[in-house]
């Protein structure tokens, strides 16, 4: 896939010579095939525009929270990262020597792997990072974004790119997606319907937020009608090639209510007397309704649960909400989910991807239900859990009870353009590694693992995102 | 002890070359040594009637969730597998083709692993299936299946089965236990007491079953004569050879109630009047009450924590339980299990086995509990978590804080009378994996080694279950 | 570090030969670099007196409840092992023999190997334990313990021990460290402020405590005095060299209460009115207290979560507590820790250092917790994770999010002397195990990771704990 770096060419693959001399071979069938990326948050802006990226820590630092947040553990403060309102516009050196001084606090992160794959693999910057070289690598860069081969359009035509999904408000005009099929990129830039922030009651703006979308579609104030808006935005995003809509929530809870309950809970929500446990309810209840809507439109259904958002208030208060500072919680599905299952789950044109960063639900529970329903995929590791060892641990606590088949392929899930091939690519060789450990073992024959390394990056993915 | 596999001889064992060599030497000690089978869910009456197996669907598909599960996820209907009320007896040939054609999909699956190895070690077909292949081998399985020699008694002495104990309704008279002990089967077949339905009031049907114990007992309908009538059927168990008592609950919550209390529960329960508190309470007591029990009769206790049974109400409604749709619940034993343990924890004639399908218990509880209590064992990875990596992260989670001896031996748990040789070589072969990394690490000697390698088979399942 | 050991040089390292060929050198970097323990519970006046050991049971099981647990799940009362009110003082070789005959529970566990340790590496004492070795080998112990050279501070010495922290009751004199400062001990022997006793309501003797500590502290029986009191003693433990306050608490809970509710909430929980949520919510409000008082006082925070102290009632009864059976319990961390970390937790001045016995948080809730707070650090495996196979699996889920900078540097945590090398030891030989791989994989450049090799042992440990 990227062909630059020269420094080791096994990295992520197993220690053991006979297992990575076959880990090697499933790997090179897989790095060169095109991206598809089918759940990610890419400003699609970025591609419209074109324009070049303005400097190293614009674009490596103050808008990858999984940057800015061990820099932020390390002493770091965010403001002096570029980040918030009040943020200097200026200072980028400064930024990049400050990520250079504390360097050391990334090795043996996924993030930090991700950096350097990127400095090398993109850029083609071999030097390590450090005091010392900070400045000499920032003047590299720079002169490397000013080349028209390092502007969005040119690196996503190299990273090879055929399929990259966007996340979007569903009052997006989704304008940028138009302009993009209209021009001629070599690939599908697709919109996601992201409604959280339109079904849950207990964020803040909810009941403006809900005014908006029923004047933009036309629809009445009523349960019936606010169904109807979010259905009419649905089919304006599939119009627009969505395949999915997303879905972020705290718990992975469903109910199935009767039209009169939920009208009432719908008023209630709306008018902000609702107390905690109806805004539950009703958030649960339209968990259920947009399965529904799924089954009716097709769109597949991914499911990220069980993170505290924006888990420090006064970084939340003063520079926003993205700043690193979302934090996992102990999940469950089993019960949660039931509801929505029982009506919907047996269903084969239903697609419900559900990704955890609750490591301990793979085996307890996303594989046994990925392993009986035919609606349930279980998503690739997301987050904290995208990376080499984790995947390694995913692999293992999944495959036993549902195989790969049941598994989403890889998603990257990031604001970080240039990360995308460093991501993919560490997916490949981390699912070529525990191929190979497989074959190794007597588990699985070399043809039926390279089958499955060529489908892990194409055919699944393409099958479980309608693709 | 298959013996008749070709390929693969080292199958599961590490990578790596040296620690690979030792693993072998410790497998090859084991291999051939008979089946101790302390715990699963073969039919008695297949032994004692020694019908040959009617065909390849009903002996590898039908009857086995494990496998029915995954063709579902995959999008067969289970009645077009043969299950259900109302399911076609013929077409074993389409179902079969089924298989066949989802066969990917079991790649990497514990279920795969078993199917390849009884479709190689027990019936001698070494040719992969797949679609093109189904009829051959569907043939040759008829074929085999039609000798003398596949016949399910002529199979349980090839496998060298030892002991196998069954599970059975409290009321079974344990005729085919009887008429089996009689017949000079070389080994032992023996019933296990699994009272679950009569003793959970939340249980359709719980009612009438206990008034069923009552009449066959000739007990009042008071708490002692429940009590009393559950320790006379133990009792007839106990004369028909049974080792254990096995208990299925949700959660593992144990309660010990004065004697008012319960017999004002009992009552409640009885007459349909008992809330869901109640309910639980009254289970809570009986699982006390069978510690009790086991302290006064020997028998040892098998618990099975942390199921959600039949997890898809139209699927339980249409075709039955056990059909693959249990899906697990985070479980806690360290509260739950307290009151029990406070009276009965200290006893070294009680064995309590406790298994579990969340896998954070093993170090966080299991472990723990077990490194502490005489009472307690470690049961061995169980259902979902019989699987070889599986079972490497169990004897990771466990060993360090509980060694080898406080675990239980392998069960497999089964109903697939053919998987037997399998899952006990499965489990041989990843011991034996874990042990020489130890050997290799400096952590124990090889003399060492070899005798806990022997212990897991023959002498730990022997003392754990009182064999 | 020990030297003295013939066999297993390469014990716990990679088994892959050029994996372990890294791990080697990467060991060998840190195996004799001194010893810095900042948490563990070794009795000062053991270093104090100077007095010989005992003898073999004395030193190896009666006071170390890791051993005698095993023994006695095995099936040894502990009053045979010398433990309780009431325990015949002689019978040290029948209780050493014990040992030996059910040595071989102790395969594979974490108490076993350091036990080996401690017999080859510290007293030199090659053979095997056993029934045939036992008392030659007691023999052996004795005539070691005889000689000067295995003296507490002569082990001390040759141990390398540079800091070592006890743990202590507030009320404390510190009288032991202070002659010990005086002694000319060449290292520093510093208490830990340990006041869990002084702050939960609900363990038994509160109110009487809480009398001892303002009466001694002559602060008026107020919250506010109460709180002064507190401050008082933990600058007293500050003039006495304490760097830190231990907190172990069932479940990690904190809350900011005003002054009045905090003050109401005081008298309630002294009177002995307070009901159960109370005493809950006053703890809750002590940990947020103690996290103020870091900030003032500058100790570094432990916390120490998630274990139900003396599961055995009767047990606790008889023998009293700290034998054997505390059992983990689930533990979050996200939600409980919000309101401390909401006040605290950007400050870089403060240090918390969480440390868990469910492995579950480790990727879930800590490394993302101390990915973004500069006051939260990744507490080092502890109790039954202070195992090799349990710091690989910490290693793995903590660094690809938090790096290695944002864990503690390893704790011992015991009250076993002679067992501090072999934890340390163990500890450099795992993590030197762990960056291997990395390099292997070509995630880490060898001269990064020999860095943090040595870092892990010094200027981490260092850094976190204020030395």
């Amino acid at each position: 896939m990227l062909g630059l770096r020269r420094t080791h060419p096994d990295r992520l693959l197993p220690v053991e010579p006979d297992t990575r001399a076959i880990a090697r071979d499933l790997y090179h069938r897989v790095a060169e095939r095109r991206i598809i990326s089918p759940h990610g948050h890419v400003d699609p802006a970025l591609l419209r525009s074109d324009a070049p990226f303005e400097d190293p820590a614009e674009l490596f630092i103050v808008h990858d929270h999984y940057v800015t947040r061990l820099l932020h553990a390390a002493g770091a403060d965010l403001a002096s990262l570029g980040i918030g309102p009040g943020a200097p516009k200026g200072g980028s050196r400064e930024i990049w020597r400050t990520l250079a001084e504390h360097w050391h606090v990334f090795a043996g992160t996924a993030t930090g792997y991700w950096l350097e794959e990127e400095l090398s693999g993109v850029l083609g910057i071999e030097e390590e990072l450090g005091p010392q070289t900070a400045d000499r690598i920032y003047d590299e860069i720079c002169e490397r974004l000013a080349q028209p081969a390092f502007r969005p359009r040119a690196l996503f035509e190299r990273f090879g790119i055929e399929v990259l999904a966007t996340t979007d408000d569903p009052l997006d005009d989704l304008g940028h997606h138009r302009a993009l099929r209209e021009s001629g990129l070599p690939g599908r830039i697709v919109p996601t319907f992201r409604p959280d922030a339109y079904l849950d009651p207990s964020q803040p703006g909810f009941t403006a937020r809900v005014e908006r979308l029923l004047a933009a579609t036309g629809a009445p104030a009523t349960f019936a009608g606010y169904l109807a808006a979010l259905e009419s935005r649905r089919a304006h995003f599939i119009a627009h090639g969505a395949v999915s809509a997303d879905h972020g929530v705290v718990e992975p809870l469903t109910a199935d209510l009767d039209p009169g309950e939920a009208e009432r809970l719908f008023r209630a929500v709306l008018s902000g007397a609702a107390d905690p446990a109806q805004q539950r309810a009703f958030l649960a209840h339209m968990l259920f309704q947009m399965a529904r809507m799924s089954v009716d439109d097709g769109l597949v259904m991914t499911v990220h649960a069980g993170v505290h958002r924006n888990h420090s208030r006064p970084t939340l208060e003063r520079f926003g909400a993205d700043t690193g500072h979302d934090i996992p919680l102990p999940t469950t599905f089993t019960e949660g989910l039931r509801p929505l299952l029982e009506r919907f789950g047996l269903r084969r044109d239903l697609h419900i991807v559900l990704f955890t960063v609750d490591e301990t639900t793979f085996s307890r529970e996303l594989a046994p239900l990925a392993g009986f329903y035919p609606a349930v995929y279980v998503g690739a590791p997301w987050w904290f859990l995208d990376a080499p060892d984790a995947i390694a641990r995913f692999r293992s606590a999944v495959t036993e009870t549902a195989g790969f088949y049941r598994t989403s392929g890889f998603i990257d899930d990031t604001r970080a353009f240039l990360s995308i091939p460093a991501r993919h690519d560490t997916a490949r060789r981390a699912d070529a590694a525990f191929l190979a450990r497989l074959v190794r073992q007597g588990r699985l024959s070399l043809p039926r693992a390279e089958r499955i390394a060529d489908d892990l990056v194409d055919a699944i993915p393409r099958a479980v995102f309608k693709l």
